[in-house]
């Protein structure tokens, strides 16, 4: 039997290895000064205390502190299934998971869910103080984009501006950023079905897609497979969210690593509270089978797909 | 005599203009869900209430409320003197702003400068709250990406990519967002007039670079050209902020638009604070003679840049 959590622990190992070779590290800061009367040539220098070191080690407690990696997990996975090199999709990878752990800071803000733990551990602002933590999130934001333009992600730069452009709009207005807003206006207000799928489908759906997508771009695949993965993504994302709003309810902290029971604390509309745990888990269990029928187009190679799609509903933290 | 002010004021309706047509529009906003029984074609879909159009009137809010449009004065400055089309030196012009106005919209948040006015008017957060000014932000800042990736940005894919590296660097941890952190960190701090300088490069310097390189990487300038522009870049935007610190001393709301005598009350370290009010008023002089210097392989296309230089230093708000 295929053992998915050796697959995903893999990956993970690997993206830690990429992610901390890429982050910039404390000890690269160029904690230099150029002085008035010398400005013209960047040699002229003295060294000076940096305060960016703060930022840096921000982004970088929150970008490697594990975490289930299904993002670049994805990315790893249909990049495969069209030959690309294994660098190229990690360092794509690498880039999607800079811009959801930016989002995880940013929305563990008090003005945000007000999240004191993330993965087991202080949220960033409560390590960092919130200035250090939005600043953290904006730097990965903007290191992800630094990242994804980088000749190593692909030596065609059309294909780049592709992924930025795909990934970009995933990541915006029209994706996550406009779902964590729906998400903190749905908080005491009643909503219907369909609005809470609409507002999962933007807030985790997108940047699953697009973590999909960008294994095909990177690819060049037909636009028909990338739409195969495309919804593959958006059925198995949504499973993922129902089951994630279940652990919500019936999880502990020490399991999850977050707080828990918070959605009914904030009275937040989710499928679980409008469907009922019953028939959320069911309807959790159809888009898993659901995802897995986008993937009739592939052969074999996208099995560990298929078996993450029954994961994802089956897990327990 | 050439009239700065009026060619200023021309950049900004043009800017206004394209900043108005790139942005998403409330209006353009795609109200629809996709219920679960069809969820394999994305034309399945009925409308609804739509949340994130909330953070579309933020980011509007902030873009396009006025401003000097400096940055992107010199991206079409500095655009004009390699040939490139107006068009696509507006659109990078625009993107900048849009960075640009995210860190206005970040910095004003009360864990950061906790400022209540901008430009005049009310910052993101007094009039959006503060969820949505973060989101704001982000959803700006992603969007300038977004846009920078757009085949109308230039033919070349590769000239984009070096545009979205040069610029995502001088907006990240090693520019303006580390900049930003050490502003922060220098409340209440002693520091080296050194020290001041390396922070507002930083905070400020790297993104006036980045808005003249912008311009040559567009034209596809020989480097000698790329550099001379940054390094007019940044004597000129040091030239600027020690104008604005001088203006934070002696300048009114009225005439700023935002609040003044905050550096002082916040025990910041500004260069006016450390060489005193004439000494730094000598040293911005100084700067913006040396920046002109630095246009010296330029011919008289250049003479615009040359009188901003004058301009940033004796302007009153």
């Amino acid at each position: 039997m295929f053992d998915l959590q050796g697959a995903l622990a893999d990956i993970s190992v690997q993206l830690d290895e990429a992610m901390h070779e890429l982050l910039p590290n404390p000890g690269n800061v160029s904690n230099k000064v150029i002085s008035i009367a010398s400005r013209e040539t960047s040699d002229d220098v003295t060294e000076c205390h940096s305060g960016e070191n703060k930022v840096v080690d921000a982004m970088r407690y929150s970008a490697l502190s594990g975490g289930k990696r299904l993002r670049p997990f994805l990315t790893v996975e249909c990049a495969g299934l069209f030959g690309v090199s294994p660098q190229a999709a990690m360092t794509t990878a690498a880039a999607i998971e800079f811009i959801h752990t930016y989002s995880l800071i940013h929305d563990d803000l008090p003005a945000m869910d007000n999240d004191d733990f993330r993965r087991g551990q202080p949220s960033c602002h409560k390590k960092f103080g919130e200035a250090a933590a939005i600043l953290a999130g904006d730097g990965l934001l903007t290191f992800a984009f630094e990242v994804l333009a980088h000749r190593k992600v692909h030596a065609d730069a059309s294909v780049r501006c592709e992924l930025i452009r795909t990934i970009a709009k995933a990541a915006g207005v029209f994706g996550m950023v406009g779902g964590q807003m729906m998400d903190l206006d749905a908080e005491h207000k009643a909503m219907e079905a369909e609005e809470i799928i609409r507002l999962q489908r933007l807030k985790t759906g997108e940047m699953f897609a697009v973590s999909c997508e960008a294994g095909a771009i990177l690819g060049k695949a037909p636009e028909q497979m990338r739409n195969s993965l495309r919804r593959y993504a958006h059925d198995m994302g949504l499973a993922f969210q129902i089951t994630d709003d279940l652990l919500d309810v019936e999880g502990t902290r020490e399991k999850t690593g977050k707080t828990v029971g918070k959605d009914q604390t904030a009275g937040k509309a989710t499928l679980v509270a409008v469907l009922g745990v019953e028939r959320a888990r069911e309807q959790s269990k159809t888009l898993a089978e659901q995802a897995k029928q986008h993937l009739a187009c592939f052969d074999k190679k996208a099995n560990t797909l298929r078996v993450l799609a029954d994961y994802v509903v089956s897990r327990r933290s």
